[in-house]
This record gives C-alpha cells, structure tokens and sequence, in this order.
C-alpha cells in the first residue's frame, strides 16, 4: 500500500476518520466478527473485523491470523462504546508477515523461560509499559542536570585502577598497559570537572561483578552521578530531592497509560512528590530499626533487610545521613562535629524499596585524604590526579550517583531489578 | 560569606548591580591595577581590582594570587568599553583555596604532558568549549529521537559472543559463564525492539581494541544508534539528514560562545543545515576517487584516505551508498536490482572528515540469513534470538549507528578524535 500509515498513539485525534495502520497482531478472537488486539509499538488498539463491513479476502486473512504476524489494515476510527478508546472497523487487511508458534503465549511461564526468552519477551504490554517508563525516567533526568546548568562529563568505563577494591571488578586486558577495570562509578572522574564546569554529571553503565543473586543487583547498570563545586551535604539532599521529584512529575504526567498497564497505585508516588523527604541520622534510624525489631548495632551498614524494614513503615521518601566513617569510601568528608561520621547521605525510598541514592561531601584536606588512601591499603600514586583536584584550587564539593534501575524498580513497583533494564545481566545471565 | 552567588552565565542581565561570584583564576596580570580572569565553570570573565574600588585587603590579596586558586569576590557588574562584554569592577575579594605551580602554563605544551594531565587540561577554555559541544550534540541527539517518537532501549555492554569476531573484542571473565564480551555496537540488540516498540535507539559506550592509532579511533567511544520498523535503505539516509541537521541548528544556536572560542569557520555548518546532503552511489564514489588520484579499486572499502579525498571535494555531507556485499557486515540486506550490494549508506562529513554515519537495511529473509552467517564462520546457535525478529513478524527494518566523537570532530573542526571525549582510552592511553 502507498498510504500514509498513522501510529496508533495519534488515534485519538483521528476518530470519524478513514486511517491506515500496521503492526504486530497480539491475540485474535474469531467468532461471527474478528477481533484483533494491534500493537505497533506506539500503543495497542482493538481493530474490528465484520463479515460486513470488510472485503471478503480481508475478512478470510483475519481469520487465519496468529500471534505476533504483522499485518497492515485500513479502516474507520471510532470510539468504544464502552472503554472510550478508539478502536477500528475495518476495511481492508492484508498480512506482511507470518508467525508460527510464538514462544510466548497468554498463559503463565516461568521467569527462567521469560529470561531466556527476553527478546520475545520484550513485546508484552508489561515490558512495553516498563521499557517506556525507564525512558521517561532517564530523559527526565537528563532533562533535570541540563536545565539547572550541569554539564554532562562522560565518565570512562575503561579505568587503570581499582578505585574501591577488586573483589567486584570486571577486568580486561589493555594492551601494553596490562589490565583494565570496568568502571563502579564515574564519581572520581567528575571531581576534576568540579573547577573546570562547576557543575557535572556523567550517566552510563557501571559494572560490579556481583556473586550473590538477590532482587537488587544487577552486573551491568545505568548510574547518574552529579558533582557541584561550593557544596556540601545539604546541598546533596537538597538536589537530589528535586530531582527526584521532577522524576515523578514527569512520570505522572507522561506515562499514565504505563502505571495503568503496570496497575501501579500513584498514591505513593503523589505523596513521594507532593511531602517533604523525611530525614533521620545514622544513629537515629539505628534506634529506629531496633524498636522495629531489628538486630542492627551501631557501626554496622544496613542490611537489605534493615532498608525494607525502615521502609515498609515510611510514607515517603527518606535520607539517612552521617554514617559511621568506617564504612564509608575513602573520599567521604568527615564531620566535624563528630571526627567518627562521615557526611554522606543515602536516600532510601518508601514502600519497602531501599537505597536509591548515595552521596555526600568530598575530603578536600590533604592531609586527611593522603591519610585515608593509606588506611584503606590503596596506592598513593594511583591517586595523584584525583587529589590534583585538592591540590590546585581545591573549594568544598559534593555529589550523589543514583541507580537508576533502582529508580525504575521502586516507581514502576517491580519486585526484582531484572525487568527494569531491556537486557538484564547477572551472575547466571549473560543471553541473550 | 553567607551571600547569594551569581554565575557568570547570568552577568549580562545584571549590568549596573552588585553580584558576589565565585571560580577559579585563570590569569592574573598586576600592574596598578589587578586584571583576573576568571572562570566559574558557567563562563568567563574580567574582573578589574583597582586600588580605588577595591577595600585594602581584596586589593593586597589581588596582588598575590596565583594561576588557578580559587577565590569569591563581589563588585559592580559593567560593560566592558571595548568588547561589550560584563566585567567586575571589584569591591572585595577573598581567597578560598590555594594553588602552587599548576602545570599548565599559557606557554605551549606538548600533547603527551597535555594528555598526561587530561584532568587539569579540562580546565583550559578550548577543552570547556569542546566538552560544552559535545554535551549540546548529545543532548540534540536525544532530544531528536524523543520528539520523534523513538524508545530508548539501553543495549548491553557485556555480550555472550562475538557478533562481528573477536580480532578487535576486549573481553572479561563473566562468572561460571565464561567470557563476556564488550559491546561494540548495540544493533542487534535494537532488532528486537523493533516489533515491540516499533522505533527504537539505543545510546552509549561502544568499545573496539583497535591495535592502530589514528586520528578517528578511540578503544571506547559513544554511539547512538536508532532502528526503525517498515523501513529501508532510503528512511535511513533521511532519518540521518533530518537529525545531522537538528544538531547543527541546536549547536549553531546555542553554543555560539564556544564556536567562537575554538575559531570555528561556521560557514561549512550552515551550508551543511541548509544544503540537501549529497549522495553518490558506492560505484559512483569509486569513479570519482580515480579522478581526484586515488588507487582505490572496485571492490575496496574505502581507506580513511579515501575518504579525506573524497569529503575535501564536497561543500556538503555526502550519502555513499550501495556497497560491495563482500566487505559489509552478514546482516545487510542485498539489493534486489544488484545481489551484490549491501543496502547499505555511510554519511561522510565534508572538510575532509569522513564516515561519521553508518547504517541501512536489515536482511529479513531467514534463508539468505542462515547462508550468511555460515558463509561468515558465525555459529548459528548465537544468533537463535537474532533470527527470532524473522521468525515471528519479520518485517522490512533498518536503522545507522553515529558515533558521538566523529561528529564532535567534524562539528568542532578538530584534527583529533582525543579532543572529542573527557578521558579518551586509546592504544597507549588508558590514563588517567
């Protein structure tokens, strides 16, 4: 055909007229009347097949149809009498191409057969409506930096060094140059942009080479990770709240159509958007856990567990700020009204979900940093450019790194991250 | 000072008023007066400390700074008599951070020392302008494929094989699963997406262990990379024009600062927005590189001689396409007229750059497929998922990668992709 296709997503605007559409047929129901469920990845639409109102090749081919065959059809818009969708009466049919047992039909599978399947998988209106909400949620950010005035400094995902341990690490041979790490995070790469732009942000895949499986973890997943010149804690909690919120607004505005697919309850997300994020110390959550039955000690990082027990009983978003030092990266700012803590903060998200977001206040004293490289067993000479950024014009600064597929897990309510990212890689996956 | 900061960016609608910035000192030059230049990341500026103005103590402290200490000052924002740009007649200054002998000097420096202290180099206002466009072009890029309707669909970075052999693959342990490989292009990841969201992109790090070093090679580089359902080899080249020309006007609008500080000759750039690219058939392109002096042979894929020939005859970006089956990669659809084209197109930028763009159509046809990849030494078994798009709805497809480091090149008129990236990794360059 040499007409002008429409997506379905224009549909709603083209109701009362004649429209050409192609896409990918669902599910058809075959009785007297044809009905077929069109995908065409803009959006799905219920197109009507009658003895009546379509030619009678047409009405043959429909007949015939199977899942997940691509199709061209023209015919009228209207609306629903029921749903108040626009759905079409159609005309003419014509079949593009076939398809013969697609793998995946409306029954249950097991995630394992899903997983491996995850190509195919990909067209379900769940993953459609996920795949679309991570999209939104990475533009908005990009979106967020861009319009405050952070300049975006890709980060390298090829280091020559282990900036925070090896026990994790992806490696690669680099030539001459013996082994490469791929990247934990950008972080120490936006400092040197600090007085170069004043304002930074790198958003790229991270690695860790994660052993344990749990519903949290993936090797392979997107970081955002601002770093601002003249800041320091406040300042972290403060845009990282805005951010967040500028998210959810964007999410609740663009994407209805997906949290409806994802029966996502948006009162969670309203109140994420419309409250104050709470904030708790260290030392007061560490009460906190204990009176809701925790074993936590003072000291001790939080568990997976401790975050979903804190956050079961949150109606909103919290920071958990000024941890114990102990636990902390070697770059974190101490506080100096208590030497033991350092100034970093977590943000934690409501409805059981944990930590979002980690960020803090940078050492900038030499002293104290050529120390800390020392007490954590790393090499001083791997470090010369990163503490460079001290050395010449040296001001206070701060920053967070965000997991987004954490992000996506926790606003589109997903049980495990594997879902959150088209092509999920874990111990056990690398396919497809 | 517990003052409200302005950025430099902002100065030209506060002429006449009092501000307080803060940044970093480019230059000094003291005679009786002091003259810094000064930069907060947002922008440049002149700030004047005359005896006069300044209090006694701004004035002394003036008179002792060094190249790239870090200071606040605050003074009445004027227009300089000459360039019509602000400047700061400054009322008091303060030191904020030190800094002794910074390495980069005005004097010329070599390019080893230069790459040898990338993160210092940033600092340098033709490396803030570059990054500044770079940032502009990415950014146009995304914003293009949104408006367009495109789903982002990440595409990973650790990949179970070799989808284009392995001689230029870095490669990892990956658990009990053996190797994983790094990307080198997300495509045929984007396939798959196309029956589920019809138009897809996927943008990020793509990694080639290319043992030459060049003027266009990095080891890691950004691509972007769109696909498109019901289209071919001529949606291509016009997707291609359409987004080559959004981000010229996005960068022509919005980075004119920048042009400027890299003496960018903008006239190839408005010619290139407002010219209808060229196109040359692969054949075609042969016969005219025998006229301009070149021993290429029909047959040969292009050399990045060839191609600097070529793009130093055209006043505009150049489409060559329909190449030689034999040199493109197995899953090029052929052409119908010619079975051994590729439906292929490269877009070759003009002022002697070259391939900035390469794409086309997907074979869709499963039997020419499996005679492909056997004809190329693949396994078949690493393409089941791959040769899934055929099998369940396999419509025509076809879509290009971009790399971001090309186009940043070319746009930026830079004789060196190292330019192009904040830490770029090449042979010999994997620091810092």
């Amino acid at each position: 055909m040499s007409v002008a296709f429409t997506e379905v997503r224009h549909l709603k605007s083209r109701v009362g007229e004649e429209v050409a559409l192609r896409g990918w047929v669902r599910n058809v129901r075959t009785s007297k009347t044809r009905f077929i469920d069109l995908r065409d990845g803009s959006g799905f639409v219920q197109c009507v097949v009658g003895a009546a109102e379509a030619d009678p090749a047409s009405y043959e081919t429909a007949g015939q149809l199977t899942q997940e065959c691509a199709i061209a059809l023209t015919g009228l818009v209207q609306t629903h009498p029921k749903t108040g969708e626009p759905e079409i009466l159609v005309k003419t049919l014509q079949l593009l191409a076939g398809s013969v047992d697609f793998p995946i039909t409306p029954k249950d599978h097991g995630i394992e057969f899903l997983m491996e399947n995850r190509t195919l998988w990909l067209r379900s209106k769940r993953q459609w409506a996920i795949i679309r909400i991570r999209h939104t949620i990475s533009k908005a950010i990009r979106d967020f930096f861009d319009e405050d005035g952070f300049t975006l400094l890709d980060a390298p995902i090829l280091t020559p060094s282990a900036c925070e341990g090896t026990s994790t690490l992806f490696s690669t041979d680099y030539f001459h140059e013996g082994v490469a790490f791929l990247s934990q995070s950008g972080q120490l790469y936006q400092e040197p942009g600090v007085p170069a732009f004043g304002k930074t942000y790198c958003f790229g895949p991270t690695f860790r080479a994660e052993k344990s499986k749990t519903r949290r973890h993936l090797t392979e997943f997107w970081m955002v990770e601002p770093e601002m010149a003249f800041a320091g804690l406040e300042d972290v909690m403060q845009l990282g709240e805005r951010m967040v919120k500028f998210i959810l607004a964007r999410v609740l505005t663009d994407r209805v159509e997906e949290l409806k697919i994802l029966e996502r309850d948006v009162a969670p997300l309203e109140a994420a958007l419309n409250l104050g994020f709470a904030r708790m110390s260290y030392t007061e959550s560490v009460a906190k856990l204990k009176e809701l039955g925790s074993d936590i000690n003072w000291g001790e990082d939080f568990g997976n567990d401790d975050e979903t027990i804190l956050m079961n009983a949150m109606d909103r978003p919290l920071w958990v700020h000024r941890f114990p030092k102990s636990f902390k990266a070697f770059y974190m700012e101490y506080d100096r009204e208590n030497p033991d803590l350092a100034m970093g903060a977590d943000l934690l998200a409501p409805e059981g979900y944990g930590e979002v977001i980690g960020g803090g206040e940078r050492a900038i004293d030499m002293q104290y940093l050529l120390d800390q490289i020392k007490h954590h067993g790393l090499d001083q000479k791997d470090y010369e450019w990163y503490l460079d950024v001290r050395r010449f014009g040296g001001v206070q600064h701060a920053g967070f790194g965000m997991g987004l597929e954490r992000a996506v897990a926790w606003i589109c309510k997903l049980p495990h991250v594997r879902e959150t990212i088209p092509y999920p890689r874990m111990m056990g996956t690398l396919r497809p």
